[in-house]
Protein backbone atom coordinates (compact mmCIF):
# COMPACT_ATOMS: atom_id res chain seq x y z
CA UNK A 1 0.00 0.00 0.00
CA UNK A 2 1.66 3.49 -1.10
CA UNK A 3 2.00 5.60 2.07
CA UNK A 4 0.12 8.52 2.78
CA UNK A 5 1.57 10.96 0.23
CA UNK A 6 1.64 8.31 -2.21
CA UNK A 7 5.51 7.43 -2.28
CA UNK A 8 5.85 3.79 -2.66
CA UNK A 9 7.78 2.40 0.07
CA UNK A 10 7.84 5.91 1.88
CA UNK A 11 10.10 6.81 4.92
CA UNK A 12 9.67 9.64 7.13
CA UNK A 13 13.20 11.23 7.27
CA UNK A 14 13.37 13.65 10.32
CA UNK A 15 16.06 16.73 11.70
CA UNK A 16 16.63 20.49 10.05
CA UNK A 17 19.87 19.19 7.98
CA UNK A 18 18.59 15.89 6.66
CA UNK A 19 14.94 17.11 5.14
CA UNK A 20 17.15 20.18 3.98
CA UNK A 21 19.99 18.27 2.08
CA UNK A 22 16.66 15.30 0.89
CA UNK A 23 15.17 18.48 -0.98
CA UNK A 24 18.41 19.41 -2.80
CA UNK A 25 19.84 15.76 -2.99
CA UNK A 26 19.10 12.50 -5.24
CA UNK A 27 15.92 11.68 -3.47
CA UNK A 28 14.49 15.67 -3.86
CA UNK A 29 12.32 14.26 -6.48
CA UNK A 30 10.69 12.14 -4.86
CA UNK A 31 10.70 14.23 -1.29
CA UNK A 32 6.70 14.46 -0.35
CA UNK A 33 4.41 15.79 2.32
CA UNK A 34 6.68 18.34 4.81
CA UNK A 35 5.40 18.68 8.75
CA UNK A 36 7.23 21.45 10.46
CA UNK A 37 6.46 23.13 13.89
CA UNK A 38 5.02 26.88 13.44
CA UNK A 39 8.60 28.06 14.45
CA UNK A 40 10.30 26.06 12.31
CA UNK A 41 8.27 26.44 9.18
CA UNK A 42 9.46 29.98 9.68
CA UNK A 43 12.44 29.12 8.88
CA UNK A 44 14.00 30.68 5.11
CA UNK A 45 15.44 27.33 3.83
CA UNK A 46 11.33 25.66 4.35
CA UNK A 47 10.20 29.50 1.85
CA UNK A 48 7.99 28.14 -0.90
CA UNK A 49 7.86 24.38 0.42
CA UNK A 50 4.54 24.79 1.94
CA UNK A 51 4.80 22.56 5.34
CA UNK A 52 1.83 21.55 6.98
CA UNK A 53 1.59 22.96 10.24
CA UNK A 54 2.60 20.62 13.20
CA UNK A 55 3.12 20.28 17.02
CA UNK A 56 6.36 19.17 18.12
CA UNK A 57 4.54 15.72 19.29
CA UNK A 58 2.66 14.99 16.26
CA UNK A 59 6.10 15.14 14.44
CA UNK A 60 7.59 12.67 16.71
CA UNK A 61 4.72 10.25 16.61
CA UNK A 62 5.35 10.02 12.55
CA UNK A 63 9.00 9.71 12.31
CA UNK A 64 9.45 8.10 16.15
CA UNK A 65 12.91 9.97 17.45
CA UNK A 66 12.59 12.98 19.70
CA UNK A 67 16.03 14.24 17.40
CA UNK A 68 13.61 15.92 14.80
CA UNK A 69 13.76 19.65 15.20
CA UNK A 70 10.87 20.85 14.79
CA UNK A 71 10.57 18.81 11.43
CA UNK A 72 10.42 15.88 9.30
CA UNK A 73 9.51 14.98 5.87
CA UNK A 74 7.37 12.01 3.91
CA UNK A 75 10.44 10.52 1.69
CA UNK A 76 11.15 7.83 -0.96
CA UNK A 77 13.37 4.64 -0.41
CA UNK A 78 16.50 5.31 0.29
CA UNK A 79 18.31 5.29 -3.50
CA UNK A 80 21.19 2.98 -3.12
CA UNK A 81 24.09 3.41 -5.71
CA UNK A 82 24.78 0.69 -8.08
CA UNK A 83 28.43 -0.79 -7.30
CA UNK A 84 29.51 -0.72 -10.81
CA UNK A 85 28.98 2.60 -11.13
CA UNK A 86 31.20 3.63 -7.96
CA UNK A 87 33.64 1.01 -9.59
CA UNK A 88 33.15 2.31 -12.85
CA UNK A 89 36.88 3.98 -14.01
CA UNK A 90 38.44 2.76 -11.30
CA UNK A 91 39.20 6.49 -9.46
CA UNK A 92 38.56 7.95 -6.95
CA UNK A 93 38.42 7.00 -2.70
CA UNK A 94 35.38 4.76 -1.69
CA UNK A 95 35.20 3.83 1.97
CA UNK A 96 33.96 0.17 2.69
CA UNK A 97 32.78 -0.65 6.01
CA UNK A 98 32.69 -4.15 7.30
CA UNK A 99 29.59 -5.06 9.35
CA UNK A 100 29.60 -1.70 11.36
CA UNK A 101 25.89 -1.67 13.31
CA UNK A 102 25.99 1.75 15.00
CA UNK A 103 24.24 3.81 12.67
CA UNK A 104 25.71 6.82 14.22
CA UNK A 105 28.62 5.27 13.22
CA UNK A 106 27.47 4.71 9.57
CA UNK A 107 26.22 7.94 9.54
CA UNK A 108 29.14 9.71 10.93
CA UNK A 109 31.32 8.15 8.38
CA UNK A 110 29.01 9.04 5.49
CA UNK A 111 29.38 13.04 6.51
CA UNK A 112 33.04 12.88 6.47
CA UNK A 113 33.52 10.87 3.54
CA UNK A 114 31.23 13.43 1.75
CA UNK A 115 33.42 16.11 3.52
CA UNK A 116 36.54 14.94 2.55
CA UNK A 117 35.75 14.34 -1.01
CA UNK A 118 35.25 10.35 -1.07
CA UNK A 119 33.51 9.25 -3.83
CA UNK A 120 31.00 6.79 -2.36
CA UNK A 121 30.47 4.16 0.54
CA UNK A 122 29.73 0.32 0.15
CA UNK A 123 28.63 -1.45 2.93
CA UNK A 124 27.13 -5.12 3.16
CA UNK A 125 23.70 -6.38 2.66
CA UNK A 126 23.52 -7.84 6.03
CA UNK A 127 24.88 -7.86 9.62
CA UNK A 128 25.67 -4.36 8.91
CA UNK A 129 23.55 -0.60 9.36
CA UNK A 130 21.71 0.26 6.21
CA UNK A 131 20.51 3.62 5.06
CA UNK A 132 17.84 4.23 7.68
CA UNK A 133 16.82 7.79 8.60
CA UNK A 134 18.29 7.45 11.97
CA UNK A 135 21.56 7.54 9.63
CA UNK A 136 20.33 10.18 7.52
CA UNK A 137 20.23 11.83 10.63
CA UNK A 138 23.26 11.23 11.81
CA UNK A 139 25.12 12.10 8.40
CA UNK A 140 23.31 15.54 8.56
CA UNK A 141 21.80 14.57 5.33
CA UNK A 142 25.48 14.03 3.89
CA UNK A 143 23.90 10.32 2.76
CA UNK A 144 21.45 12.58 -0.10
CA UNK A 145 24.16 13.39 -1.72
CA UNK A 146 27.22 10.92 -1.17
CA UNK A 147 26.25 7.66 -3.29
CA UNK A 148 26.39 4.49 -0.56
CA UNK A 149 25.82 0.88 -2.34
CA UNK A 150 24.95 -2.22 -1.22
CA UNK A 151 27.10 -5.68 -1.70
CA UNK A 152 26.61 -9.19 -1.12
CA UNK A 153 30.07 -9.86 0.04
CA UNK A 154 33.09 -7.53 0.89
CA UNK A 155 35.24 -9.98 0.07
CA UNK A 156 34.00 -10.19 -3.45
CA UNK A 157 33.25 -6.34 -3.47
CA UNK A 158 37.39 -6.14 -3.23
CA UNK A 159 37.91 -8.58 -5.58
CA UNK A 160 36.05 -6.50 -7.85
CA UNK A 161 37.62 -3.42 -7.32
CA UNK A 162 41.08 -4.82 -7.50
CA UNK A 163 40.06 -6.18 -11.23
CA UNK A 164 38.77 -2.08 -11.61
CA UNK A 165 42.14 -1.04 -10.76
CA UNK A 166 41.91 0.20 -7.31
CA UNK A 167 43.84 -0.49 -4.68
CA UNK A 168 42.33 -1.60 -1.11
CA UNK A 169 43.94 -0.35 2.21
CA UNK A 170 42.24 -2.71 5.43
CA UNK A 171 43.03 -1.01 8.67
CA UNK A 172 43.51 -3.11 10.99
CA UNK A 173 45.58 -2.84 15.02
CA UNK A 174 46.30 -6.47 14.49
CA UNK A 175 47.75 -8.62 11.67
CA UNK A 176 45.07 -10.32 9.62
CA UNK A 177 44.66 -12.26 6.68
CA UNK A 178 47.77 -13.43 6.86
CA UNK A 179 49.12 -9.40 6.65
CA UNK A 180 50.59 -7.53 8.70
CA UNK A 181 49.76 -3.51 8.85
CA UNK A 182 52.01 -0.79 8.27
CA UNK A 183 52.27 3.04 9.65
CA UNK A 184 48.88 4.73 8.45
CA UNK A 185 51.11 7.46 6.76
CA UNK A 186 53.27 4.77 4.76
CA UNK A 187 51.24 4.00 1.89
CA UNK A 188 51.36 6.14 -1.40
CA UNK A 189 47.77 6.07 -1.38
CA UNK A 190 47.88 8.13 -4.98
CA UNK A 191 47.05 5.47 -7.26
CA UNK A 192 44.31 5.72 -9.89
CA UNK A 193 41.32 4.33 -7.19
CA UNK A 194 41.75 3.70 -3.60
CA UNK A 195 39.45 1.32 -1.19
CA UNK A 196 39.37 2.85 2.34
CA UNK A 197 38.39 -0.17 4.32
CA UNK A 198 36.94 -0.40 8.01
CA UNK A 199 36.18 -3.04 10.20
CA UNK A 200 33.12 -3.37 12.83
CA UNK A 201 32.93 -1.61 16.19
CA UNK A 202 35.09 -3.80 18.75
CA UNK A 203 36.19 -7.07 16.64
CA UNK A 204 37.75 -4.99 13.40
CA UNK A 205 38.12 -6.77 9.95
CA UNK A 206 37.00 -10.45 9.37
CA UNK A 207 40.16 -12.17 8.28
CA UNK A 208 38.36 -12.97 4.92
CA UNK A 209 38.06 -9.44 4.55
CA UNK A 210 41.52 -8.56 5.69
CA UNK A 211 43.12 -11.27 3.42
CA UNK A 212 41.38 -9.16 0.08
CA UNK A 213 42.49 -6.52 0.95
CA UNK A 214 45.39 -5.18 -1.08
CA UNK A 215 47.77 -4.10 2.18
CA UNK A 216 47.18 -3.21 6.01
CA UNK A 217 47.49 -0.24 8.02
CA UNK A 218 47.56 0.85 11.75
CA UNK A 219 46.68 4.42 13.35
CA UNK A 220 49.07 4.90 15.93
CA UNK A 221 47.54 4.45 19.57
CA UNK A 222 49.84 6.63 21.72
CA UNK A 223 47.81 6.19 25.45
CA UNK A 224 46.08 3.24 27.36
CA UNK A 225 43.07 2.45 25.08
CA UNK A 226 42.79 -0.45 22.87
CA UNK A 227 41.10 0.63 19.77
CA UNK A 228 39.98 3.97 17.96
CA UNK A 229 36.26 4.67 17.26
CA UNK A 230 35.86 3.03 13.87
CA UNK A 231 34.39 7.28 13.15
CA UNK A 232 37.40 8.91 13.95
CA UNK A 233 39.25 5.96 12.20
CA UNK A 234 37.58 6.86 9.34
CA UNK A 235 37.96 10.85 9.26
CA UNK A 236 41.98 10.75 10.68
CA UNK A 237 42.48 7.95 7.32
CA UNK A 238 40.19 9.87 4.82
CA UNK A 239 41.64 13.10 5.20
CA UNK A 240 45.05 11.45 5.16
CA UNK A 241 44.56 9.87 2.02
CA UNK A 242 42.53 12.55 0.01
CA UNK A 243 45.35 15.56 0.94
CA UNK A 244 48.38 12.91 -0.25
CA UNK A 245 46.26 12.74 -3.40
CA UNK A 246 45.46 16.31 -3.55
CA UNK A 247 48.42 17.32 -3.12
CA UNK A 248 50.23 15.14 -5.90
CA UNK A 249 47.47 16.36 -7.68
CA UNK A 250 48.55 19.63 -7.52
CA UNK B 1 24.04 11.96 51.99
CA UNK B 2 26.12 9.60 50.80
CA UNK B 3 25.52 6.91 48.23
CA UNK B 4 24.63 3.36 48.92
CA UNK B 5 28.02 2.61 49.30
CA UNK B 6 29.86 5.34 50.92
CA UNK B 7 31.27 7.29 48.35
CA UNK B 8 30.46 11.14 48.54
CA UNK B 9 28.72 12.89 45.31
CA UNK B 10 29.35 9.08 43.51
CA UNK B 11 27.83 8.34 39.88
CA UNK B 12 27.00 5.16 37.96
CA UNK B 13 29.32 4.41 35.11
CA UNK B 14 28.19 1.98 33.04
CA UNK B 15 28.85 -0.27 30.12
CA UNK B 16 31.68 -2.80 29.84
CA UNK B 17 34.54 -0.49 28.64
CA UNK B 18 33.74 2.79 31.21
CA UNK B 19 33.29 0.27 34.38
CA UNK B 20 36.42 -1.80 33.00
CA UNK B 21 38.64 2.03 32.48
CA UNK B 22 37.00 3.11 35.53
CA UNK B 23 38.53 0.12 37.46
CA UNK B 24 42.19 0.99 36.05
CA UNK B 25 42.32 4.71 35.50
CA UNK B 26 42.45 7.66 38.10
CA UNK B 27 39.01 6.64 39.55
CA UNK B 28 40.57 2.94 40.42
CA UNK B 29 40.52 4.28 43.83
CA UNK B 30 36.79 5.25 44.14
CA UNK B 31 34.84 2.93 42.71
CA UNK B 32 32.28 0.46 44.59
CA UNK B 33 30.16 -1.60 44.33
CA UNK B 34 29.54 -3.16 40.62
CA UNK B 35 26.24 -4.61 39.63
CA UNK B 36 26.58 -7.21 37.02
CA UNK B 37 23.87 -9.78 35.06
CA UNK B 38 25.33 -13.50 35.37
CA UNK B 39 26.58 -13.63 31.85
CA UNK B 40 28.90 -10.62 32.26
CA UNK B 41 29.70 -11.34 35.75
CA UNK B 42 31.23 -14.29 34.12
CA UNK B 43 33.47 -12.25 31.76
CA UNK B 44 37.40 -12.70 32.79
CA UNK B 45 37.73 -9.02 33.27
CA UNK B 46 35.29 -8.71 36.02
CA UNK B 47 36.88 -11.80 37.67
CA UNK B 48 38.12 -11.09 41.36
CA UNK B 49 35.95 -7.89 41.37
CA UNK B 50 32.97 -9.69 43.34
CA UNK B 51 30.50 -7.84 41.39
CA UNK B 52 26.70 -8.12 42.62
CA UNK B 53 24.58 -10.31 39.92
CA UNK B 54 21.55 -8.01 38.89
CA UNK B 55 18.75 -8.47 36.31
CA UNK B 56 19.04 -5.95 33.33
CA UNK B 57 16.27 -4.11 34.00
CA UNK B 58 18.11 -3.66 37.31
CA UNK B 59 20.94 -2.28 36.16
CA UNK B 60 19.08 -0.20 33.64
CA UNK B 61 17.17 1.35 36.33
CA UNK B 62 20.27 2.12 38.09
CA UNK B 63 22.30 4.03 35.45
CA UNK B 64 19.45 5.32 33.72
CA UNK B 65 20.31 4.18 30.07
CA UNK B 66 19.60 1.16 28.17
CA UNK B 67 23.18 0.96 26.87
CA UNK B 68 25.28 -0.79 30.27
CA UNK B 69 26.02 -3.81 28.08
CA UNK B 70 25.23 -5.86 31.33
CA UNK B 71 27.56 -3.96 33.90
CA UNK B 72 27.66 -0.72 35.98
CA UNK B 73 29.27 0.13 38.66
CA UNK B 74 29.46 3.22 41.80
CA UNK B 75 32.19 5.13 41.48
CA UNK B 76 33.46 8.38 43.09
CA UNK B 77 32.80 11.83 40.80
CA UNK B 78 34.83 12.41 37.65
CA UNK B 79 37.89 13.89 38.85
CA UNK B 80 39.11 16.84 37.01
CA UNK B 81 42.08 17.76 35.77
CA UNK B 82 43.62 20.95 37.66
CA UNK B 83 44.70 23.17 34.23
CA UNK B 84 47.53 24.50 35.89
CA UNK B 85 48.91 21.13 35.65
CA UNK B 86 48.27 20.67 31.91
CA UNK B 87 49.79 23.62 31.03
CA UNK B 88 52.86 22.33 33.39
CA UNK B 89 56.19 22.90 31.30
CA UNK B 90 54.39 24.11 28.60
CA UNK B 91 54.65 20.74 26.54
CA UNK B 92 52.38 18.30 24.52
CA UNK B 93 48.90 18.69 22.72
CA UNK B 94 46.17 19.87 24.04
CA UNK B 95 42.27 19.93 22.78
CA UNK B 96 40.07 22.99 23.90
CA UNK B 97 36.39 22.63 23.49
CA UNK B 98 34.43 26.07 23.07
CA UNK B 99 30.88 25.24 24.43
CA UNK B 100 30.76 21.38 22.47
CA UNK B 101 27.77 20.17 24.30
CA UNK B 102 26.60 16.94 22.84
CA UNK B 103 27.88 14.26 25.47
CA UNK B 104 28.23 11.66 22.76
CA UNK B 105 30.37 14.40 20.35
CA UNK B 106 32.47 15.15 24.07
CA UNK B 107 32.98 11.54 24.21
CA UNK B 108 34.20 10.83 21.38
CA UNK B 109 36.71 13.60 21.21
CA UNK B 110 37.90 12.50 23.95
CA UNK B 111 38.31 8.99 23.16
CA UNK B 112 40.22 9.96 20.19
CA UNK B 113 42.71 12.64 22.38
CA UNK B 114 43.72 9.51 24.06
CA UNK B 115 44.18 7.36 20.73
CA UNK B 116 46.33 9.67 19.44
CA UNK B 117 48.29 11.18 22.43
CA UNK B 118 46.97 14.33 23.50
CA UNK B 119 47.78 15.82 26.95
CA UNK B 120 44.24 17.13 27.90
CA UNK B 121 41.33 17.80 27.27
CA UNK B 122 39.92 21.87 28.18
CA UNK B 123 36.32 22.46 28.31
CA UNK B 124 34.41 25.47 29.50
CA UNK B 125 32.34 25.10 32.83
CA UNK B 126 29.32 26.44 31.18
CA UNK B 127 26.94 25.77 28.27
CA UNK B 128 29.24 22.90 27.76
CA UNK B 129 28.68 19.11 28.06
CA UNK B 130 30.25 18.34 31.04
CA UNK B 131 32.07 14.84 31.96
CA UNK B 132 28.85 12.73 33.04
CA UNK B 133 28.62 8.81 32.71
CA UNK B 134 27.17 8.95 29.48
CA UNK B 135 30.23 11.44 28.48
CA UNK B 136 32.38 8.07 29.37
CA UNK B 137 30.15 5.78 27.87
CA UNK B 138 30.55 7.39 25.21
CA UNK B 139 34.71 7.74 25.18
CA UNK B 140 34.70 4.44 25.70
CA UNK B 141 36.35 5.23 28.99
CA UNK B 142 39.16 7.12 27.60
CA UNK B 143 38.31 10.20 30.15
CA UNK B 144 39.55 7.74 33.30
CA UNK B 145 42.77 7.97 31.69
CA UNK B 146 43.01 10.99 30.23
CA UNK B 147 43.27 14.67 31.79
CA UNK B 148 39.97 16.32 31.24
CA UNK B 149 39.60 19.95 32.32
CA UNK B 150 37.43 22.76 33.48
CA UNK B 151 37.84 26.72 33.00
CA UNK B 152 36.05 29.67 33.46
CA UNK B 153 36.61 31.32 30.55
CA UNK B 154 38.18 29.73 27.21
CA UNK B 155 40.00 32.61 25.94
CA UNK B 156 41.49 33.34 29.03
CA UNK B 157 42.20 29.99 29.43
CA UNK B 158 44.05 30.71 25.80
CA UNK B 159 45.50 34.02 27.04
CA UNK B 160 47.04 31.79 30.28
CA UNK B 161 48.37 28.91 27.28
CA UNK B 162 49.91 31.59 25.56
CA UNK B 163 52.43 32.76 28.77
CA UNK B 164 53.14 29.18 29.60
CA UNK B 165 54.16 28.66 25.90
CA UNK B 166 51.57 27.34 23.68
CA UNK B 167 50.37 28.40 20.09
CA UNK B 168 46.98 27.68 19.81
CA UNK B 169 45.21 26.76 16.61
CA UNK B 170 41.39 27.33 16.01
CA UNK B 171 39.54 25.14 13.28
CA UNK B 172 37.21 27.66 11.45
CA UNK B 173 35.78 27.38 8.06
CA UNK B 174 35.27 31.19 8.04
CA UNK B 175 37.29 34.15 8.65
CA UNK B 176 36.91 34.82 12.81
CA UNK B 177 37.86 37.35 15.13
CA UNK B 178 39.55 39.04 12.62
CA UNK B 179 41.96 36.37 11.37
CA UNK B 180 41.66 34.46 8.17
CA UNK B 181 42.01 30.62 8.36
CA UNK B 182 45.18 28.44 6.51
CA UNK B 183 44.39 25.08 5.24
CA UNK B 184 44.73 22.64 8.16
CA UNK B 185 48.15 20.64 6.91
CA UNK B 186 50.20 24.41 6.50
CA UNK B 187 50.76 25.37 10.07
CA UNK B 188 54.01 23.70 11.34
CA UNK B 189 52.68 22.12 14.72
CA UNK B 190 56.09 21.12 16.04
CA UNK B 191 56.38 24.14 18.56
CA UNK B 192 56.92 23.09 21.98
CA UNK B 193 53.02 22.57 23.27
CA UNK B 194 49.78 23.23 20.70
CA UNK B 195 46.48 23.84 21.81
CA UNK B 196 43.74 22.47 19.92
CA UNK B 197 40.36 24.34 19.69
CA UNK B 198 37.26 23.34 18.85
CA UNK B 199 33.63 25.22 18.19
CA UNK B 200 30.37 23.42 19.05
CA UNK B 201 28.17 21.62 17.07
CA UNK B 202 26.65 24.15 13.82
CA UNK B 203 28.09 27.61 15.32
CA UNK B 204 31.89 27.09 15.69
CA UNK B 205 33.93 29.36 17.60
CA UNK B 206 33.21 32.10 19.59
CA UNK B 207 34.51 35.38 17.81
CA UNK B 208 36.28 36.22 21.13
CA UNK B 209 37.63 32.43 21.39
CA UNK B 210 38.77 32.93 17.85
CA UNK B 211 40.21 35.89 18.58
CA UNK B 212 42.13 34.50 21.46
CA UNK B 213 43.88 31.77 18.92
CA UNK B 214 47.28 32.35 17.38
CA UNK B 215 46.35 30.98 14.18
CA UNK B 216 43.20 29.46 12.58
CA UNK B 217 42.73 26.71 10.23
CA UNK B 218 39.85 24.80 8.20
CA UNK B 219 39.39 21.69 6.54
CA UNK B 220 38.50 21.39 3.06
CA UNK B 221 35.09 20.79 2.81
CA UNK B 222 35.04 19.18 -1.29
CA UNK B 223 31.69 17.62 -1.36
CA UNK B 224 28.13 19.45 -0.95
CA UNK B 225 28.37 19.74 3.03
CA UNK B 226 28.56 23.34 4.69
CA UNK B 227 30.26 21.31 8.17
CA UNK B 228 32.28 18.43 9.06
CA UNK B 229 31.27 16.74 12.47
CA UNK B 230 33.19 18.41 15.65
CA UNK B 231 34.67 15.03 16.58
CA UNK B 232 35.55 14.22 12.76
CA UNK B 233 37.08 17.22 12.72
CA UNK B 234 38.97 16.77 15.93
CA UNK B 235 39.98 13.19 14.86
CA UNK B 236 41.57 14.58 11.51
CA UNK B 237 43.15 17.41 12.92
CA UNK B 238 44.47 15.44 16.10
CA UNK B 239 46.32 12.80 13.89
CA UNK B 240 47.74 15.39 11.47
CA UNK B 241 49.28 17.38 14.40
CA UNK B 242 50.49 14.33 16.31
CA UNK B 243 51.68 12.49 13.53
CA UNK B 244 54.09 15.33 12.39
CA UNK B 245 55.19 16.24 15.46
CA UNK B 246 56.35 12.41 16.25
CA UNK B 247 57.64 12.55 12.99
CA UNK B 248 59.66 15.46 13.48
CA UNK B 249 60.75 14.17 16.85
CA UNK B 250 61.97 10.72 15.37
Amino acid sequence: MPAAGGIRGAVIVYGRNPVREALRGRRAANVGEIWATSATAREAWLRGRSPRVASAQEIEQRCGSAAHQGVCAEAGPYPYAQVERLLDGGEGVLVALDQVQDPQNLGSICRTAECAGAAGVVIPERRAAEVTPAVCKASAGAVEHLPVARVRNLADFLAEARRAGLWSYGASAEPAGGKRPVPYDAPDYRGAGVVLVLGSEGRGLRPRVAGACDELFSLPLRGRMASLGVAAAAAATLYEILQKRVDSAS
